[in-house]
């Protein structure tokens, strides 16, 4: 695809106001189907941890799932990992696309490919590595290769992205990854950043649309709205 | 008026899940002219510090500021109040109500009143009372007395409730006040609460919405959703 889609974590309302494709949703954010209803023309995917939650989620009618964490992973440092068997009684539970998170690399892609996800979602093997570039594109290559016997769309590299402050090099490394390579990047969001990420995170998504509506021009850098607030 | 109306503070998402008539936006909330654009039916507050933030607010369509801290107050410990002086001219300087927030008391409502103020936000005075109720009551009179020059719509009593963990003292206290004694009721709520106190918010504008309607049935109580999933 050119461009990821966007997702912001949690924010409904942030996810509106940027016009993001979707919102990713966890145990303490706004529930589901009040999602659904006050946001309908949002993509809803839910952080769930077992068959359980996995089953409210698609009742209540999350779009895809993400699945986590599967391996260990500094994310959550002193948690135990969920592991594949879990992830594969996920997937077999559900009919909509599990997403894999938690201590995912290169080396075990295709072991997570081959519980029935559909994608990945990282966030330290990209903005962890020397090359985040490098990094994302061997992730992208892996992805298509270790889950090429599933459809097209069930190729999915997602990465997780926290806007926080001082988080300098992580910024930098985002900025790296072609986002073609991709095919969702997924902003978890603070209040204390929202107003200094909110034009970036609509320029992103401009980006995006951009990309879907012009293939042909994807090279040209979108045109950011001069102020935030002259967008309505 | 029976029940007060009922905004949220910050999360547009929240008010929207929850029915809110209004949402109450600072200098860090998404701005006012996207809020506009996603949430057309919400009643937008906007919380100023000086008279060009006041204008700024207007020109983005506010339709009421709140103007603080007024005087010394426990919740901006170490910061300078901006005094009478500078509310008047806020006041003056906009074409919508605005409400004085920051240290108010009963002894200083008058003195308040007098810049043209349409009414006053509390939380101390209330919340910290040995007897919320009686000091709802007392500032309600209060405020009708002392704006008695304006109109109606302009003697504004607005409790603004911080819901966070371990305050039960202080919820027992919001529980204490009659409702039909304030002019709003307006909530912050941090994400780490947002779940547990979604239906309580739910339940609170019911209770408004019915007040409204059935101003003659105003003494049965709320029909609670029976969960929060259910309400889409």
């Amino acid at each position: 695809p050119h461009g990821a889609r966007v997702a912001v974590n949690d924010r409904v309302d942030v996810a509106l106001a940027v016009g993001a494709d979707g919102v990713q949703l966890g145990s303490r954010s706004l529930p589901i189907k009040v999602v659904r209803r006050i946001a309908p023309s949002l993509r809803i995917g839910a952080s769930v941890h077992d068959v359980a939650g996995a089953r409210r989620a698609l009742a209540a009618g999350a779009d895809s799932l993400t699945f986590g964490h599967v391996f260990a992973t500094s994310s959550h440092p002193g948690e135990s990992p969920r592991g594949l068997t879990s992830l594969a009684e996920v997937v077999a539970a559900v009919t909509v696309p599990v997403i894999a998170i938690g201590g995912i690399t290169l080396e075990n892609v295709e072991a997570v490919g081959r519980t029935g996800a559909a994608g990945i979602a990282v966030i330290s093997a990209i903005l962890g590595a020397v090359d985040p570039a490098a990094a994302t594109a061997a992730l992208r290559r892996a992805c298509d290769h270790s889950l090429e016997q599933q459809a097209a769309m069930n190729r999915r590299l997602i990465l997780y992205y926290k806007a926080e402050k001082n988080k300098v090099g992580q910024e930098n490394a985002r900025q790296q990854v072609a986002r073609d390579e991709l095919s969702a990047l997924e902003i978890k969001i603070g209040l204390p950043v929202l107003a200094e990420h909110l034009q970036e995170l609509i320029d992103l998504d401009i980006a995006a649309d951009d990309a879907a509506e012009e293939a042909d021009d994807s090279a040209s850098p979108p045109e950011p709205a001069e102020n935030i607030g002259d967008l309505a």
